[in-house]
This record gives structure tokens, sequence and C-alpha cells, in this order.
């Protein structure tokens, strides 16, 4: 749903068999949205793909073309099934060098023994700027609109401080919910297609839970303008409350 | 990486702003892929896109057209923002119609009254056949190679027990793990790869952590012959201890 004018549009490329085997749980995709979200920058695409270098190469280049920012996660590590920052240089049709700034911290952590596992990780490419890595180990880098993060959660998100300061965001969407318990969507969607369809400058969703008592619904209003969400979201409730729907309650959203 | 030979590929289609928006953690696509990877379907990529028509039917088609069979999660309620049916039918070039067996289902749990929001969640699109929800509510569909399922994880979990029966699959990957702690991939890099590279027809895979201790890996070794998984394994933790890792430990995966 188009949540108005001013939105600027990013992509997440999600690196790694091991999301795809259902091994590991991703969880960037959702703190990069919400980051980036903060930032002025929707995430408007997601994609997971496997270590298979073609695969990377042709989906970064399709986003990094279609979108303002295309942020990457996984494949920086030092073993041999780590080639993002080879594929993120063949993109851009550059090479890899070892960054002396990353060859220098390694020196300081691990004395003059570097192993050639760890040399793979001081790869950038050329015209790459690092990005820090405030929790331990070597940096992740920006190339062009492209910044390639950690896949391990918690050094992604230590990463993503030293991104935002350089995103140029639009006007940031606010998003505001209500909780709907005891009805389900099939008595919600008249009264919030109503007020929808009055409000085509806002996103509309209707998120449905099925919980011990049900059906329930989390009813959310995204919009560039504060007092139209917030009017909105008065409107909505008097709606359903129209219809005879009762227990409804306001979310705090992060 | 390769995981030999008899596979056969699916790809998974996550449809909803609130994925996109960070709102959501996405839960679908880890318990489609181990459950799809029990029956022999491999998931080689995902995708997740917002509620938007034109989005929605031109990754299918590119999907279903790449992949043995595709699975989409989101969108089939019965609000305005729950255009997965409408886009699908577009997708196959084929109309929408109000399935005689759902209108009943509808009938015996609401009366006679449904509302028109309800019947949305009636409709089909032709030549497409019902998939069970064992949990409540409305049923998805099959229509060529294309499941569409509801995107609550409950009702998506219970949905799918209706399409293993209907796969195809190859031979199974079989997937073992052991754990380094207080490692980093630094030391194991090395050796896992001279591993590696001695079994072409395997995965290796290197899933760094970092705990308490610092950083650790989850070593994992994937293919489809049981016995070259169980030797490689062994195989892999030699190689580790060669190089002086100790602490390795077995971990039984789901």
């Amino acid at each position: 749903m188009a949540v108005g004018e001013g939105g600027v549009q990013a992509a997440v490329l999600i690196i790694g068999d091991e999301i795809l085997s259902g091994r590991t749980q991703d969880t960037n995709l959702r703190d990069i949205a919400k980051y980036f979200g903060a930032h002025g920058v929707d995430i408007a695409e997601a994609r997971v793909v496997g270590d298979i270098k073609e695969e990377i190469v042709s989906t970064l280049n399709h986003l990094r073309e279609r979108y303002a920012y295309v942020v990457t996660t996984g494949g920086i590590g030092p073993t041999h099934d780590d080639i993002t920052a080879d594929c993120v240089a063949e993109a851009f049709g550059v090479k890899l060098y070892e960054h002396p700034e990353i060859i220098g911290m390694m020196q300081t952590r691990w004395g003059g023994e570097i192993t050639p596992a760890r040399r793979r990780m001081a790869r950038v490419p050329e015209g790459g700027t690092l990005v820090k890595n405030p929790v331990n180990g070597p940096p992740g880098f920006q190339i062009g609109n492209v910044f390639t993060l950690a896949g391990v959660p918690q050094i992604m998100r230590g990463m993503l401080e030293d991104v935002g300061h350089r995103l140029v965001g639009g006007t940031v969407v606010i998003s505001k919910t209500i909780r709907v318990d005891g009805s389900g969507e099939g008595v919600i969607a008249a009264p919030l297609e109503a007020v929808a369809n009055a409000h085509p400058a806002l996103s509309l969703g209707s998120y449905p839970f099925f919980g011990p008592d049900g059906y329930g619904s989390s009813l959310v209003v995204r919009g560039r303008d504060q007092d139209e969400v917030d009017a909105t979201l008065v409107e909505l409730e008097a709606a359903l409350r129209a219809v005879g729907i009762e227990k409804i309650s306001p979310v705090e959203t992060s």
C-alpha cells in the first residue's frame, strides 16, 4: 500500500544457506526495517539467497539499480563459504584489496600472526569505506549505495549505528496500532475499508492473530502526517464501535 | 553451496507490508524450509514483497517458472489489503470464483449471514484446489505449482500438513551440526575449508555466534548421503582438533 509521498526506498539482501534451510531464524530484516524506518527510509523489498556467487551478484545488481539503498547481511566472515565481499566487488566491477586499517586492527588484536582466513576479512572493494563494528572483529563496508554488514544479529545491529548518519531519508512513516480482541476480520473488514478509502494517503492494515479467545486483529494506521494518522485512528475506533466491536485497546509500538 | 545431485527446488514468497516495516517478525520461511526439506524439497530463494498487486504478480510469475514449487504466505484474509488471491489469479490468467465448499463451511459456522468481507475469503482461482485449514477459518489453495497459505504462523503450519503429500521431492538433505566454543572462525576456517574441498558433494558451512565466551561457531555438514555426512563430521572434528581446537560438542538439530 502507498504511504503517501516523500518516501525513500531500500532493499535488504539476506545471504546464507542457513536461512533457506530453516536452520537459522533471520531477525536482521526486522531490525534493519525498524532502524531504516526511523531514518525515513522504507524497506520496499527483501530477498534471501544462498551462498551462490552468480545469484548474489545478479540480485545485488538488480536491487542497487532499483532502490536508493541496499543492505546485505551475512557472508563476510573468514570461512570458505563467506563470499559476499567477492560478490559485491564483482557486482561493482572492482577489485578487493586488504584495507590497511583492518590489517592494523588485526595486528593489534592478534599480534603479528594473521592467518590467511583472517586476512580474508580485511578485504574491501576498491572505493569502499568501512562500517564500524563496535562489538568485536572486523568492520563491514559501504560501496556506492550498498551497505555490507555482518549476519550475526548482535554485530549487525552494532554496525547499523555507523550506517544511519549516512542515509538521506525522506519523511518518517508514523505508525499507530490498535488491537481488537474477540472479533475476527470478517467483522472488522467493512469499517476498516471505509476508513481506508477515505484516507488514500495512509496505509491501513489488519494483522490477524489467533489466540485463546479466537481471532483478533491488530489494526495499523501508517502515514507521514502525524495529525492525519492520529485523527484517522480516532475515526477508525468510532467506525469499529459503530458495528458493535467493543474490545479495542491501544498498542504501544516500538 | 551445492548439496549434491537429486534436489528439487522451491521458493517462498512472503507477502505483507508488516514484514517489510519491521512490525512483524516472519517465522514462516523457517517453518516452510524445515517442512519442505523433510519432504526432499529445498528452498532455493525467498522474497518479501509488500501489498502491491503488480509486485506480487510479477514476482510470483518469475518464481513459479523458475522453481518446482512456490509457497505464498499472507494476504488471504477478508480485509481490503488482502489481495493475494486476486494476484495469484491474475498471474495464472484465470478468474476467481466463490468455492461452494468454502461457502458451505461458512454457512455452517456463521449461519446464513455471510458478510461480503467473509465472502472474499471464499474466492479461489479457477482450476485451484483447496488446502485444508485445520485450525479454524477458510482454507488456502493450490493452483499449478503454487500453494497459497495463510500468514498467521499457527494457521500456516496447520495448512502445511495438507501440502506435504502433494510434493514430489528429491533425496532429503541430511544435516549434522557440531558446535565449537571459544574459537573464532579465523582458526576454524583452514581445517574447515580443507575438509570441504575433499567433499565437493557436501555443503560445509560455518555459522558464527558471539556469546559470553566470545566468538564460537556452529559447523554444519549437509548432504544427501547419510554415510558421507557422518564420516565427514568425524573427519572435520579430527581436523579441528589437529589445529588445537578442543571445545567441540555435537548439536541435536530438529
